[in-house]
């Protein structure tokens, strides 16, 4: 697989790993070996300085880039507070940006997000923002300085997979930014679908981290990633109404 | 990955690949090599003496089971005749049948189907019937001694997928042979979900010897089945109406 | 609408209406009023003698062919035999014909159901059968002489609604006699996308006896039919990829 | 049915029909008669004043209300205004809302829709915006004081129904307001499916004024509508996995 740019930096793994929800730390630690990732997704909000410690202490062991995100955020002031902190806690200007409209599906508030990305980005974060998968918003959200787009398929943890594709596809044909699915991925099937869709990249928590076998499923939706990068290059066949026998013509060479 | 047992024999490729539609022989080879298969079907009819030769000493070279096929028999009896002449030209009892119904989609033909099983089973082949999504019709093909059943997910060559999950499903809850899905594939994602439907192998001609690149096509659809297969044993997480929050309590562990 | 054809006689109503599941005969009455149906099926087997005759008396009252089924038989020598006590008990040559191969699905058994019809046909039955979505096995029992043909959207009461509409389409390409949805829907939608498929009729019996407000469904479905049948006739606008405004020129008429 | 209520006013039927893309002036009146429709969406921008007058004259003659729309505008900026002069052309403080962000889709700018929906609140209109399929825009538009909400099912003109029946529950659950469906809608199946979600109301415009016969597939969609409402109130049987017999004990009264 060609590497993913992400602001200047390479990706060769296109699976982005979120934190939360393993059942312990060791999981945790075996499903980022399992699943081949160069990137991680930590709350701020969510954890306290202690725990925060130990699993800064995982993440550096294993090598890979953490990426803080705004989690529990709901509104644009309250996401850059949070990003300038955890700027502070992991020293890094990455940011995966969540503004978040609705307590009972966490899905993004379209307004306050782009008021927010706004903000971070002239005050020189990368800013990776959780977004509905309307593709006039990934543009805005372009135009605006972001690093790459990242849609939902469908709400956090809910395993739906991903509700429309046709808004994926249009989001792939309207952006030059990497574009990652970031959320509704419940197993492998949903993640090979996104890459042969266009995404660049599937990022994967609840997933992983609540399947009753984390490390397994880390490795089956590596395999998945890559099993649909290949076949989108691959080049499928098209969708016929009426069958088509593989072989038509009695002593063709097979 | 455990294997998967076909009359008493074992394979621990779970794609079986299609013969036909290769734009040469040589691409056949690499993508044999590519897909890892251990077996692999051939259309005795379709292919002269003379190319088949050819054929036989690429199969032969790259290690590959041949499973020859009744492809173009429209009757039981033309289809018990073909597979007789197959077991004298492959030297092997072991047979994928098919009995088409119609030209235009090359659907199975239910009744024929079950006449010519039977007659191939009393005969002592080892038969592995292209059959519909039919779950009463797959159970019978188990009683008249079948080793396996070969449901479509969609026509020959359509590249349709997989249009009635919920059959498959009911055909792997109702059966303990093995269930091989056999036509309709177009891409990774369909191979991946067959696997996490409960699917024990997939079988593969036109979506990977009439890629763009069927090489590339036959590694992506390699590593969609494992991924398949580790999904399913990874126990996914449960479809949900709502969100939810992978980290949910300040403080966790992560 | 015009009128649909089975077997030289003509009915004005679409919709066939399944007399089981009703809390009480007089829902049943309402619901045949409201539906506007002119044909109910009775199942001989599941009902007593005693309560047959109260059930006649209100289809009698109605002013609706009866068509008795054979619900519950699970070979052909049953179904036929059953056939001929219906014959008998609601004196008339026509039989909905149900073969069953599962307890738990109640799909048909596609070869019990040809030798059943088969031999139906021979001893003068006009012949409804209800099948599966194959569309050979469609072919193959309007070659027996069948007067329509019934297939299932999916299981029996399980208001599933149509999970392969593909083969719907097929079913219709490939026969001239009526084509009748005939089990899986469960409310208004299923039942005008199968008059948009090009299905004639649709049966149903538990979306209507057995939602909460029956004769409200019966209205509902009744309605569904005529709209089907009307957008069929209209000539919908294809499925674009992009968008096409209504109104594109200035100046233009509107 | 019980009647609408937007802003005050009480409608009788479900269905907005747009006015743009009839062949001539007279299929236009003989569609919204067979429409049964109570108001029709007409651009003020699209049509020149003269063509506007026999528009005018023939809406009259039907006694239909006019909602103006801002097709056509790219910015708030410039719907507002386009709102205004249609507030004058029209005498009416009815708007239908659109803010468009691409022109290859006509998909929604989220952004510029509440801040032009919000001008046009302050000013006294009464707003119906067209908006995407995002709940948490939706919730936006309720606070700023729209009167209604117009979510579309897939983009105008396009005809592929409703993309993400999900989010559509999700609005449906999450406002007070009447819930229109505004574009997608290709024929009578979508507009059905839309009020069994729990839409009050459809709007179409191509699926109606450009198919083959537009006033049989008006006709269709106002009984498309009726049927979903009465559907929706009947209170439909649960989706089962299995089968369900809809007679089930020998001797019930049916």
């Amino acid at each position: 697989m060609t590497p993913m740019r992400i602001a200047g930096h390479e990706f060769t793994s296109r699976l982005i790993l979120g934190t939360g929800g393993f059942p312990r730390l060791g999981t945790l630690d075996e499903a980022i070996r399992a699943s081949g990732t160069e990137m991680v997704t930590v709350a701020l909000r969510r954890i306290d300085a202690a725990a925060r410690g130990s699993l800064v202490d995982v993440l550096d062991a294993c090598g890979v880039r953490v990426l803080p995100n705004t989690a529990g955020c709901f509104t644009a002031r309250d996401a850059v507070l949070t990003a300038k902190l955890a700027r502070d806690a992991f020293e890094t200007e990455w940011v995966k940006l969540e503004v978040i409209g609705d307590e009972r599906t966490l899905l993004p508030d379209a307004v306050e997000l782009v008021a927010a990305a706004e903000q971070l980005v002239d005050d020189g974060f990368i800013v990776l923002p959780y977004t509905t998968d309307d593709p006039v918003l990934a543009r805005r959200l372009e135009d605006v300085g972001c690093a790459a787009i990242m849609p939902l398929g469908s709400p956090i943890g809910s395993g739906m997979g991903i509700n429309n594709a046709y808004n994926l596809r249009l989001i792939r044909e309207g952006t030059a930014l990497p574009v990652i699915l970031d959320a509704g991925v419940g197993t492998a099937s949903d993640a090979v679908l996104a890459m042969e869709l266009g995404c660049d990249a599937v990022l994967c928590a609840s997933a992983i981290s609540r399947a009753e076998d984390p490390v397994a499923m880390a490795r089956a939706i590596r395999l998945a990633i890559e099993a649909g990068v290949l076949a989108r290059g691959a080049g499928r066949i098209p969708q016929r109404r009426y069958a088509e026998a593989s072989t038509q013509h009695e002593g063709a060479p097979e």
